[in-house]
């Protein structure tokens, strides 16, 4: 009975050790801000727009194509979206 | 010796397998509009504010309550929030 | 035979209830704005910069060291950080 015992408990230990049972690792947001000329910004492929600064003080902006920062204001010279992730 | 063996390695191959130990699905940032006439905007339940814009080219803003944007330019014809959460 | 079928199945079990295999606790966006006097303002260690807002109706801000919001208008009153990041 006790052999049967220790074999079993070795097996089972085995056999959970490989499995690697570490947690996933912790996640955290990271952002990053793309400047372009003109009046429409976008960001990278994977990542989202939070936030978009324009030139000329201008607050008034809306997103377009989920990922594209659109200053509105009449005359225009620099956009830039705020993007982030997931790393 | 070697049908212990045997036995004890598919016993603890059904129960690890029947556990299904797939990694959590991965998360990701997902954004969206809400656009308000006025100087109120806010994000629905479960979604934070992550940036605002406002009319009139207005680029002052703050947050109440946690999801809400508030423009506080004197004139103020529409406001939208730009709300974020993990899908 | 039965008696080993029912012996390994409970110390396997035991072994793996014994492991908590619950799931990652699920996590979300947490965000909150940091409003400072002047043209500067800046995220705690930790959070990252999704937008800015500024005085005097100003939207044009840039991001400076990753965590820092610097609204670039001529005059300049306040500056306010929106911060997020995973709880």
């Amino acid at each position: 009975q006790c052999s049967l015992d220790s074999i079993v408990d070795k097996k089972i230990k085995e056999a959970l050790t490989g499995l690697e049972l570490n947690p996933a690792p912790t996640k955290r947001i990271s952002c990053t801000s793309v400047y372009s000329k003109g009046r429409l910004s976008s960001c990278p492929a994977g990542m989202v727009v939070t936030g978009c600064a324009c030139g000329y003080g201008c607050g008034s902006w809306d997103i377009r194509g989920e990922t594209t920062c659109h200053c509105q204001c009449s005359t225009m010279d620099w956009t830039t979206a705020r993007c982030c992730h997931l790393v």
